[in-house]
């Protein structure tokens, strides 16, 4: 039995249950969660003690005689028709009540009303109180809209706990630390609580400043949720500071930016980022001092990645100032590993696992579906932990319900035993890769991982199509980088073997006016023709100009008819073998796919549907998969990618294919698509993992090609040494 | 037994035959066919001889003794990638050297160079002979293309001809009449062969002047085919004439625009308006000269609406000046009837019926498909003549194939008789409505019933969701124009009730840019607010702006998910009834339908489509139908329409809900959707049409509402008086 790099939620009426299923599992660290309190005596149980921290939340005591000091947020109203020559705007109406207030400070000054007809900011209009905007000399049949601040009355995550459970506790208000005497007592709150909890040497912050984008309608339902929208940093202290350090005023529409509020799938402009710099500075600077007041007493940092994280960034260029111990996040699946476990600049990186110990889950009777749970949400993430590690893993809820279920707690206990196992094989060297891949988008390596997401973690049926091809990189053998329109104009890195655009038309991954960019076109077009490869899934390089859909047609070798060339006869639609398909068994799954897509002359076409209404052999047929030489290089189309074992080697043969590597594809490599390999060559030792919930054969491939056949249980991983 | 109105074809070899059939059909008129010959007495046989005329094509004697006469067609190159500082261009790369050679004449001056990747026009480049053009200074990956003229060397429906019947036959070269000596010589040739040809009354000209864009590839396959391209009038004749014309000189690229060649599907730019003016006026006079030669010697003038017809526009403002007698064209389904009948400025007009009598159809044993291909065509294009009926009907190909089929002879009677009555009743008037409709787009009333259209009458995927709409306009009992957006800005017609916008995102039939207008914005808001109804099928105002992509979204009460506000709550899902589907039996029929519709908030949800793929009940659903409430005015949005009866149903309920005029919609009416009922004024008589195969029951209500219960035959047509 080994022991480490497991966390466990503990309660103070649960110590002796925690200490026995810590030894079964191996457990060095404790934590506590919702509606649990750690033991006095935690650091006698484990190594490690956790324990919650709230920044900015709760301290209603302080709120409430500070009223002015708390936190703002930046919305807009819907667009309103003006019938008349001038229009009564409500500003609260969709909003809920529980949540926000308007915030009334200087309306002239940081508030903005548009013509959204027109597009242009109108001046003639005032704050009459009440949370009304009055806006004279409006035309008729013109829509306008307001840009404000309100008061955040109610922390959004304890709001959505609330509605969710129906909890009846008090309402959490939030400060803003921006204001002085605000931030001042939030660092003696910090020193105070360290004093008061000698036994946690973990302060786990959930999380620090700024909440994302998280608010509720006048029916307290959800109303809009970006996990990465800056709204809730936004206020007028802020806006004030901006204009000091970056010498110009942002404006309201700089981030509300016509009712989209610059999401994660809005290329993101220069105010845009010159503000997320200055917040992600403010954050760095103002948790900074926080940790160094837990860094003095002894205890680590702990971030949490989700709920008040904004402005931290974790890839960006401030985070590291924070010095940050850890950081832990939830575990979907090998994306959320990956997004976790490349974070730079803390040592360690902790994944919370599933099933959570609520008891929705742990009843009576529904053990072998927690069991199953576990043995999904773990094997889904271990792909992308043979590629890159989590250094810890845990669990949350209530560890005396797990504790009824005996099988349970056996099988969790393997886990823990397999991903130390994982751990020490991986060291810290990279595991072997013949291939590395960049995605290309407007973010780059900002937001590694984080590409396609709206909520953390929901399904979207606008996303997943895409995300499917970041769920397949995560766990495939090669090595993966996240790369800026910025860093292709600069010189692409000369490792990169293989590029992927990924995206509808206009939105930030596939980059929208980006491809205007002759810069950007002319260095792709030539990294490509000298030997590289080109991926494009869904719009790829899409932007209306010069008669094509797709910029880059030329090297995907197809491009959107979007009915401007509908005279056009298009013949190249017969569907050839190819090396890319060589192991697809049955139809592919493009997801929601792509309409409209069609193969330029010479082109091979991997896969086309046709239309079973169609009467004419020509001018149908959408494309669905098509591969294309280029040059020295090629580049393949993908309608959409959903993952699946399947899809998954599907972009591992076009990878390969696109950069003319296909000879090395079958070195560190199992046959079966729902095994994967990994090699790490500071250990000498293989992986290879059953991802499947059945027996699996496969042929492992060593690093020289040497074949050996293998059968792998459900679930099992087996090692292999050099 | 009653007489007139028909045409057949007729042969010197069959001429017994053909009076026959006249007498049992009442034909009046015989016309001849490609491989037959008139007989030298048809003016015995029939009133009316109608003889094809080619204005331009096959004087080969001419064409040979002066090649520098003629006509050109306009080409672009395919764009080029550059990976040197120069590029050598093949103009004729991927054309057919059979149907076309470059056209020499001072290409600095006619021909344009373009940096595909910039959008800028070049001017370092040289025609170097042999159809090469070079291009120096090229950017490496940049692409370029060359728009040049070549010479037409073969009329483009006799290639076609040529190509898919394998004939073997002397080619027919192309005249320019814009030359003075060629033009002489065609109205000279026009004089001798009326001289030739006493025996005729009608010319039937097949057309005149110049042919719809029909290029082949080098291959001798079709490669551009745009029913309504003006590529082949132009030429540097044409240029320099209308640069005198018009005082500024028009450039290829005002025609090539990018490869789209200015389809029917782009916004039409100025110049290029001013070049189909510049092109109509040319072809009404020159032409008229030739009709006034043929009206001397009292014969009458016919156009067929096809092949050499561009610059004929008949519904544009100079069709008139031609003072032809007659149209006659082919007819498919209604909508090609109403394209026909409603041309103004002309005595009669006629369609041609099918099936066409060649041996592809008449063949032993073949008789009963012969048959049900005649009254499918005839029952297809009735709804759209009860409607405006064509003046004259005809048929076409080797009578005495169909003289076999004695069945068939019996049903062509039956068929011919029905027209006639129809014609009888219908009279001079319009016959009731209680509702007008206008489709909006950027052709307006120049463009009427020949929107969505590519080939003509062929099938094309991107285009068939929206031929339904037009196709079941051509038949219902509400009276249909087409209106331009300029038709708008001066004030919507006083009688219009609703307007209907049609198509794909950026094309001409949704409107594209035009919806940057604010003046057209805010007219249509005000127009609907006021009372009317506004259906959308497809992308209706489409144009990403403000935040929104409809930019009517407001009226519509729906908007469509580009991405970019997904993480805005959708909570809108909830499938109404509703007065629009009230009749609706199974799943609607919207073709390619649309995705990533959303509703806003208060619109009704007629009709939702889930992904099976789900797992989350908000942020999905995607809306197919939608009613929305716009003050005194409604909105509707449909997601595609092919033609069904269910959907003409479905249309005209929303035609009426959108108006607010449910309570007349049940007059004039017949209940069973496979059925349409007509009411003339005039006559004083109804007329209920059975347009399915099979028997149907049905509740049909007069003027006043009054019903009465009816059972029509398969195809039937019942007539009751008032």
């Amino acid at each position: 039995m080994r022991k480490g790099r497991v966390t466990i939620p503990t309660d103070e009426n649960f110590v002796e249950g925690t200490k026995e299923i810590a030894e079964l599992w191996g457990a060095d660290a404790v934590r506590d969660c919702d509606g649990t309190h750690l033991p006095k005596n935690a650091l006698e149980i484990a190594e490690k003690v956790y324990n919650t921290y709230f920044v900015v939340r709760g301290d209603n005591a302080w709120a409430d005689q500070h009223t002015d000091e708390l936190q703002s947020v930046l919305l807009t109203t819907d667009y309103i028709l003006a019938t008349e020559e001038s229009l009564a705007v409500d500003l609260m109406k969709g909003y809920s009540c529980d949540q926000l207030a308007v915030n009334e400070e200087n309306p002239k000054k940081y508030w903005q009303v548009f013509d959204r007809t027109t597009g242009e900011e109108i001046f003639s209009w005032e704050y009459v109180g009440d949370g009304q905007v009055r806006v004279d000399g409006t035309i008729p049949y013109h829509e306008y809209s307001v840009n404000f601040f309100a008061v955040n009355l109610w922390d959004s995550t304890q709001m959505y706990n609330y509605i969710t459970n129906g909890w009846n506790i008090e309402k959490h208000k939030v400060m803003e630390p921006r204001y002085e005497a605000t931030f001042a007592h939030i660092k003696e709150n910090m020193r105070k609580w360290c004093a008061e909890n000698k036994n946690v040497n973990v302060v786990r912050y959930t999380t620090f400043l700024y909440h994302f984008f998280l608010v509720f309608n006048e029916k307290n339902k959800e109303k809009h949720v970006d996990w990465f929208g800056y709204l809730m940093t936004a206020s007028p202290r802020a806006f004030d500071a901006f204009e000091k350090e970056y010498g110009y005023a942002i404006k309201a529409e700089d981030i509300i930016s016509q009712g989209t509020y610059q999401s994660n799938f809005i290329n993101p402009t220069k105010p845009f980022l010159d503000y997320m710099e200055f917040t992600e500075k403010y954050v760095t600077k103002t948790v900074r001092e926080l940790v160094d007041v837990i860094h003095a007493e002894g205890k680590e940092a702990m971030m949490f990645l989700g709920d008040s994280w904004i402005g931290t960034e974790p890839y960006g260029d401030y985070f590291k100032d924070m010095q940050l111990d850890a950081v832990v996040g939830s575990v979907g699946g090998g994306v959320t590993v990956r997004m976790l476990s490349e974070i730079p600049h803390v040592k360690y990186r902790e994944g919370r696992f599933l099933p959570y110990f609520f008891p929705d889950t742990f009843f009576e009777g529904n053990e072998e579906n927690a069991i199953a749970e576990l043995n999904k949400n773990w094997v889904t993430a271990r792909r992308a932990m043979m590629r890159k590690p989590l250094d810890r893993m845990g669990f949350g809820g209530y560890l005396s319900l797990a504790a009824k279920f005996p099988k349970f707690i056996e099988r969790a206990g393997q886990v823990c035993d397999e991903f130390r196992l994982i751990c020490d094989a991986a060291g810290t060297a990279k595991p072997y890769s013949s291939l590395t891949v960049a995605v290309l988008n407007a973010w780059g390596k900002k937001r590694s991982w984080m590409c396609h997401m709206v909520a953390h973690e929901l399904w979207y049926q606008q996303v997943y199509s895409y995300q499917g091809v970041y769920e397949a990189l995560s766990g495939l053998g090669v090595d993966v980088r996240f790369i800026s329109f910025e860093d292709v104009k600069a010189g692409i890195d000369k490792d990169i073997d293989v590029i992927i655009n990924v995206g509808d038309e206009g939105t930030a991954f596939s980059g929208g006016e980006y491809w205007k960019d002759e810069k950007i076109v002319t260095t792709l077009r030539k990294w490509v023709a000298e030997g590289h490869g080109f991926i494009g899934v869904g719009d790829p390089t899409a932007y209306q100009k010069g008669g094509r859909c797709f910029v880059l047609a030329d090297v995907l070798g197809v491009d959107k008819e979007k009915g401007f060339t509908l005279s056009e006869d298009k013949y190249n639609i017969e569907k050839k073998e190819h090396f890319i398909t060589a192991e697809v068994c049955g139809e592919i799954d493009y997801g929601e796919g792509k309409k409209n897509v069609y193969a330029l002359e010479n082109t091979e076409v991997l896969d086309i549907v046709f239309s079973d209404r169609f009467k004419r052999n020509v001018n149908v047929g959408e494309v669905m998969l098509a591969a294309n030489d280029y040059a020295k290089g090629r580049g393949v189309y993908i309608a959409g990618l959903p993952y699946s074992p399947q899809n998954a080697r599907l972009l591992l043969r076009a990878m390969y294919w696109s950069c003319h590597k296909e000879e090395v594809m079958q070195r560190v490599f199992s046959s079966n698509v729902f095994t994967d390999c990994s090699y790490y060559p500071e250990s000498g030792k293989y992986a290879v993992i059953n991802n499947a919930n059945e027996v699996q054969s496969t042929t492992f491939y060593n690093v020289n090609g040497e074949k050996k056949e293998l059968t792998l249980q459900a679930g099992e991983i087996v090692w292999l040494q050099d």
